[in-house]
């Protein structure tokens, strides 16, 4: 035929969504090209959101080839703004986690890199809604500033070698209007989809290397070990293909990590693990990540000198003494470091009693999120910085009746009903020790 | 909990879009509330596009139960006019199609069915693109009108005992929102979403059962045969389930129906066969499925009286004579039933030669259908009466070189080089006699 000849001869037309809808869902592979144009016109606003959701949901069923995925991450990424940090000659690494309840690392981790030695940038994008991000945790610091404009990032980053900030606008908008989209369709849960989200948003900001925490369990909105295993897998096999250095780490949120939710009161528990300090598993999992970094960023070549680094610079202050140059280029008043006083207090705290002897057998941390959220949480959504819980009892605890299962900081007492339904029922109180779950699940690399 | 024991004793509580799409999307059943809630907020505009298309794909991929699909085809009926035919005493039944090209059989059969006692009612809904609706086919008679109001339709279906006229914007108006999105977001193939939709408008109709006609094949959207069994096993349990009742055919297309493709060439097919004349295939199937009719509407019991009753109306001139009765009920000037002449007639007719000698091996329908659109329609969308295929060579017909496989009416020469290409690439000759395709692959009742 004429017209097949012609086709072959003419460059790139642009098909109608309908038909790219369609190959997706009956399972087809999308060329660069088509990525492409999916992506400039989801930037330009040509697709309608309707047929952008039908796809997303096509995607979310028939999934995406590595290369599909890189290429969206790749387009997704120049859809905006990217960092360049080409002339800071340290080397630069970010780090990714799907997000937990309690998890304090990236305020740790981003001081303590730099004072490794290490650039780390962290924009602060959506999260879970029940997840207390880091910056409502920083926001709790007077006067801290989390938006800043890309070239004060730059020179925060050279100067003081971490900045967390929240996520600009130039950056990678096109995964802000599909993420946006997705939250609203029931398609976040696709494996490619996040990939692809994660890879463009943080490579972005200019990072040579990437560390990624998949959390898995009743806190994270990855319930299912094998499906943190897979986004593990998926997100360091597209890195490479995109020519960065990738590792995750799949990890346990099947309960609060350390002892605290709430903005105040992780912030605190940030600064005792910037000591050295705190509890045993944001310790371990600090460590672990640190160690991930330093190596990646080739601060460090061995697995014990990655430890030692990590250590070193933990024992002896010079991370806490970024964390406090970081708050104070962002125009912090980091007096709370050395006098905690100074935070902000809640009016009452209350134990919640254990309604039987036993071992804590399970804790629902999504369910302690919720409460937290319910009694910390104002009305323009920003948080109460003296609200929270602390001294958290973990699993494989041993209580008593009526001994404390966590204490509950609040300043409302109209909340507390409701708040105390999710917290108590986030517990569940057993006979025998169950086995304690296996913080650090996988690493891949 | 006490919240759990509030739930409880609540009603239905409005859901959130997001939550409905996720319950799909994992494979969940609706609830009855659900699916009403869900038409509800389309037909009131509050769900948002794309949230509806998001669920739709869902529904393609995870499917819905025959009592969700009940309830949607039961629900979207009622979210518009339900035509109360109850005070015309003759059985009602309806026909439907899934569309095919050439297929001129409710032409036939409406004014066939009237003639034997049963009210027709025929509402022409929106169609695959390519197909020449039966509306297309009438617009040829000069004055014929589509649009009639409810009272006007009904009135006609009492007096003439069939109408074939324009869906009205006031049946199922829900299927029709749904439709359009599902044209866009390639979510049209899903078998429960065609069943419900069919389902909806048919009965809306007030039809007391229906007749369907299952095509699958080049020249239907349902290109396997597998799917088009199941699409009929669909229709007829939902539809029983609603306690209508309901019988399935599932016919070939893969290959034009009759000798004509066009609106003009159709029309006057359709009258040779109301006079029981025509090709054998149109004769065939015109057959079968007013025998359907016959018997679903109780006016003959046994499989022989049903054919002896369908043959004596078509022999007898009574169904020609009804069919003259619904086009003047219509306003339209029948006199081209007895004088041919009066259809308008193309400038040009031109064969399309067979470029080898043998057996027509197959015919891609879809292609034929392509390009009688390219020859006949304006840019109005309306058909040039005069212009279509005539004299089709079917398969299993030998051929010599440069003999006819078709005869081409054309007005535009300027259109005829595009129309030719695909007119030409619908036929294989092969050296073999082919076997002929099945017409009546199965018959589900």
């Amino acid at each position: 035929m004429a017209q097949k000849s012609l086709l072959a001869s003419r460059k790139f037309i642009k098909p109608s969504f309908s038909y790219l809808i369609e190959k997706k869902r009956d399972g087809g592979e999308f060329s660069d090209e088509e990525i492409r144009f999916i992506v400039d016109s989801i930037l330009d606003k040509e697709i309608p959101e309707f047929q952008m959701a039908a796809l997303a949901m096509a995607i979310f069923f028939q999934g995406m080839s590595a290369q599909e995925t890189a290429v969206l991450a790749e387009e997704m990424m120049l859809s905006g703004e990217v960092i360049d940090l080409s002339k800071l000659t340290r080397p630069k690494i970010a780090k990714y986690s799907t997000g937990g309840v309690g998890d304090k690392t990236t305020l740790v981790l981003a001081p303590l890199a730099a004072a490794c030695g290490v650039i780390m940038p962290a924009m602060n994008g959506v999260d879970e809604n029940f997840v207390i991000s880091n910056l409502d945790k920083l926001s709790a610091i007077n006067k801290f500033q989390p938006d800043m404009e890309l070239k004060e990032f730059i020179k925060q980053l050279d100067t003081v070698g971490c900045a967390i900030v929240t996520q600009h606008a130039e950056i990678a908008p096109v995964d802000g209007i599909l993420y946006d989209l997705r939250q609203s369709t029931a398609t976040i849960p696709s494996l490619q989809l996040i990939t692809a989200s994660v890879l463009a948003k943080k490579l972005s900001e200019g990072a040579e290397g990437l560390v990624v925490d998949v959390k898995w369990g009743n806190g994270s909105y990855i319930k299912d070990v094998e499906q943190a295993k897979q986004l593990a897998r998926s997100i360091t096999r597209v890195g490479r293909s995109m020519k960065r250095r990738c590792v995750a780490l799949v990890t346990d949120m099947n309960q609060p990590l350390g002892d605290t939710v709430g903005t105040g009161l992780e912030l605190m528990e940030a600064v005792e693990l910037l000591k050295g300090e705190g509890p045993e598993d944001l310790k371990e999992l600090v460590l672990k990540l640190g160690m991930e970094i330093v190596r990646l960023a080739g601060v460090a070549g061995s697995t014990l000198s990655a430890k030692q680094t990590v250590q070193k610079h933990l024992k002896d202050g010079t991370a806490l003494a970024k964390f406090k140059e970081m708050i104070e280029a962002q125009g912090g008043d980091a007096s709370f470091i050395d006098d905690p006083e100074k935070m902000p207090k809640a009016k009452y705290v209350r134990k919640l009693p254990a309604p039987k002897r036993g071992y804590v057998h399970t804790i629902n941390a999504g369910q302690i999120a919720r409460g937290v959220q319910l009694l910390g949480q104002k009305k323009n959504g920003k948080y109460d910085p003296s609200v929270g819980v602390s001294e958290i009892k973990k699993v494989g605890t041993q209580v008593k009746q009526g001994e404390p299962l966590m204490m509950i900081h609040y300043n409302d007492e109209a909340k507390l009903d409701t708040a105390l339904e999710y917290l108590r029922s986030a517990y569940r109180l057993a006979p025998k020790r169950p086995n304690p779950p296996e913080l650090i699940v996988e690493r891949v690399a």
